[in-house]
């Protein structure tokens, strides 16, 4: 079985514990990782690292691909390990300690993490920490449920440790495509013109002298369960697709759509659901992660091909990939992130780009990461690099949440991560905002009558009555701008008054 | 001398008045123009069309490349004849029409103009009216001192009317490389590799028949006075140029730096003109505007290659230009806006990215279109194009305006153009603050003791510590986070106390 996954036979001198592994890890290293989303990030060394922790004083800068699993992130952090972090991640006790300062975290556009890594930007790579499910003769490693950053990483590290998975079976080797653009003046055109392209190799290139140690394990990915479809999501599923169809029929869209790109969640699940019960067919897929959805599509002939980063489904939809992988591989690739969401390859694509924003504001400025302004959410994630390029870049987001005490559509976001310059479509469950070819006080009608919340409206319009009296292109009232966020974190509520709370909490969320 | 200029004898029967030109077009027209800054744009028919505009009720909506000449913009607007207008302006009288709400202004990327109106987002274009030099046997229009968006506004429109303009020298011919890309899912890589590659055809290809009007002008292109390179702007480029020495010691960035992309105005000028007083060599410029200073990089044997979308020099310079053209077009390619400012381009050769802020916030956001949050400068015009795609993303700004009066450096910005998420380094005249690899409180401190004016440097460490205490990976303390532009409104300046304001009155504004 070693050899089945060790191919190289030098390299089994460098078996050994996941302990004896994290010893190899020094006070102030910067280690870099494999993994995006819960998928194919390492388990074991992580694990063993954070138990030194609780010991010891060991602090590191972690780079990973975007969010990992528990093991990783959140071991680490509870053993205080983490230092610095980026740049992404969606774990609660990680993303507590980046709220209270205790771990440094730098938030990047996903696709520029492996570029500015090479280009000396982000410091000096230690060790690469790398989940595979084997290595070639050659010593290059093949990966398992994601790439990420990984190729990046091995190149750069001075030393590598691989985690062998052995929950993830041999049969994802072939999978992967792995490209790493030479940086400028040398950098060539990305050959990736169709979105079933191969344009690499299935393995990443790894020097095997820098293998300081390799640790078997069979921790099987930490997968989420299915955030359910509500009936909000299922709304605003239906509200897109409904644009989509408009879009088809004035000539703007073909009639299989341009290649999706899709968020995570409970939202961009609706949507896909919608999509395999509508009769959109030969669908493509770009995009970061692949979901159970993505299996349906698949599954029922409407989707023709899936590109993307990391395979994170439920635990019943990891079951049904692993039984039917052999199937699937053939209609499945997974690229480094740095081409899964490369605006070179996104523009020339036309990719549909669809994420969620925590809030909007009537001009069409998208904050995604901060709660409030100021308390990190998860991070920006790849939503910045589809939705600068996107054909067409849609944000999608309940219009009220904490039982309508907050409305997500305000009169100024508290954070901006996507201007007003990339914000094509916004979508509630109350309707579809189309953005394009409107100046500033036209979005704002469209946004306050299309998508806010109907008991919201009135206020969100005595909001622009009184900046429009103050004048100007996008017109704001700036003693007010940010007064219902101010207003939420003194009273709990962002209503303007008590009075209208009560009145707005009698009544039902969604009409 | 006509027959030099139209090639194409059938077309000679086409030549009419300006006036009789302007009658064609119709009340409720989209016109799409030549034009990328003063340069390039037509000048006689809108001239003609503004003289109708007095007269009778006509409304259109105008398209151009970018900022274009008062005969165009200015008479037109004061005529009331622009009912709608994208995508950049500078001219003082749409202006104050956009802030009014007399003229609806939609704000693009420029880079995403040309893909916008081929992809049907922005409507029918009922007219194409484009300065050339010549028209070729073919029907195809060599143009002048700008590309912009003519190629697609030739492509999409249903009649051109061509402005023949004798003071554009023949001697222009050659300089122009003219690709459309095709649009998704059919588009090819942009097959650009080197700031000098020509990749299209020297003219931009027209359909005879759609040529309803030909008229002479011999209307000089309405070029500005150079901006004047002033103590604090010598000084910003001071600091940027020994910013870019410590980065080749570094060793991320080559000794003849990457190819330039420069915003205009004075802090850009000043930054050209200490090039070409430093040792660099061999420096490349991959750029929209083309100005004086580039001329002298040229003429020093520092600049390799010149790539822009247009030339906009100063009178002299102009002179200088056509003077010296045999010699220039060697080193000078002129494209459309959709290749000089393409993300794919400019990600691919590794542009370092120069423009200017309006105001930046401690935490690297900036806002470089909206005076106190609501009345438009000009535009974003290609800042989002370069900045979300360099290897370096540098926003230059003084540290103060209004004498002082305002603070370049807020807590928050009043309007976000440029994330945090693709802002790498903020230059003032107190110095350089490089936020690359920085979290956000980081970034705060480095950018209030780098580049903050010293005057204001307590007040925002003391709404940096306000903050601190209310938590969060971005502190903000709300309901002081715009009050800096709330006192400005009310009370002229930003200072906050009046006391304070009498102190910083007295003081210098360069140390």
């Amino acid at each position: 079985m070693e050899e089945n996954r060790i191919r190289r036979p030098e390299l089994l001198k460098k078996v050994m514990s996941a302990a004896e592994a994290a010893e190899l890890v020094k006070d102030g290293m910067t280690i870099g990782t494999s993994g995006f989303t819960p998928a194919g990030y390492p388990k074991a060394v992580p694990l063993a690292l954070a138990e030194r922790g609780k010991k010891e004083k060991i602090k590191i800068t972690l780079w990973t691909g975007a969010s990992v699993g528990d093991e990783l992130d959140g071991a680490l952090t509870r053993a205080g390990v983490v230092a610095k972090r980026l740049p992404y991640q969606t774990n609660n006790s990680i993303r507590d300690a980046i709220n209270k300062r205790e771990v440094e975290y730098i938030d990047i556009h996903l696709s520029q993490v492996a570029q500015q890594a090479r280009y000396g930007f982000l410091g000096y790579l230690d060790m690469a920490i790398v989940e595979a499910v084997a290595i070639t003769p050659e010593g290059h490693l093949i990966p398992s449920t994601s790439v990420g950053n990984t190729p990046t990483f091995v190149k750069l590290a001075e030393k590598v440790i691989v985690e062998i998975n052995t929950s993830q079976p041999l049969e994802l080797e072939g999978m992967h495509d792995i490209y790493i653009p030479a940086d400028p003046p040398k950098r060539q055109p990305i050959p990736l013109t169709r979105v079933d392209d191969r344009i690499g190799t299935p393995y990443i290139p790894c020097d095997p002298d820098k293998i300081v140690a390799i640790v078997f394990t069979d921790i099987q990915d930490n997968v989420r369960p299915l955030a359910p479809v509500d009936a909000i999501s299922k709304q605003m599923a239906e509200n897109l697709i409904e644009f989509f169809k408009q879009e088809i029929r004035a000539g703007r869209l073909p009639s299989n759509l341009l290649p999706l790109q899709s968020g995570v969640g409970s939202v961009a699940n609706a949507v896909l659901a919608g999509l395999a019960q509508s009769d959109f067919t030969n669908l493509e897929f770009y995009s970061e992660v692949i979901q159970d959805s993505v299996f349906d599509l698949l599954d029922l002939g409407k989707m023709r091909f899936v590109s993307g980063t990391s395979i994170t489904p439920s635990e019943t939809g990891l079951k049904r990939f692993y039984e039917n992988i052999k199937s699937y591989r053939q209609k499945i690739i997974l690229r480094p992130q740095e081409i899964s969401n490369n605006p070179e390859v996104i523009r020339r694509l036309g990719i549909i780009a669809m994420n969620t924003a925590i809030e909007v504001d009537i001009y069409g400025n998208v904050n995604s990461t901060h709660i409030m302004g100021t308390r990190m959410m998860n991070g920006i994630g790849g939503s910045g690099d589809f939705s600068r390029s996107a054909y067409l870049s849609i944000f999608a987001t309940p219009s009220t949440a904490k039982n309508g005490a907050i409305s997500c559509i305000v009169p100024m976001v508290s954070h901006v991560d996507h201007t007003e310059h990339e914000v094509h479509v916004i979508v509630t469950e109350w309707g579809v905002a189309d953005l394009r070819n409107k100046c500033p006080v036209e979005r704002a009608q469209e946004i306050i009558n299309k998508c806010a919340h109907p008991n919201y409206r009135p206020w969100l319009k005595e909001y622009l009555d009184k900046a429009l009296k103050k004048g100007g292109h996008t017109p704001h009232y700036l003693p007010e701008a940010l007064s219902w966020h101010i207003r939420f974190e003194t009273s709990g509520h962002m209503i303007p008054t008590l009075k209208e709370e009560a009145a707005l909490m009698k009544e039902e969320r969604v009409g």
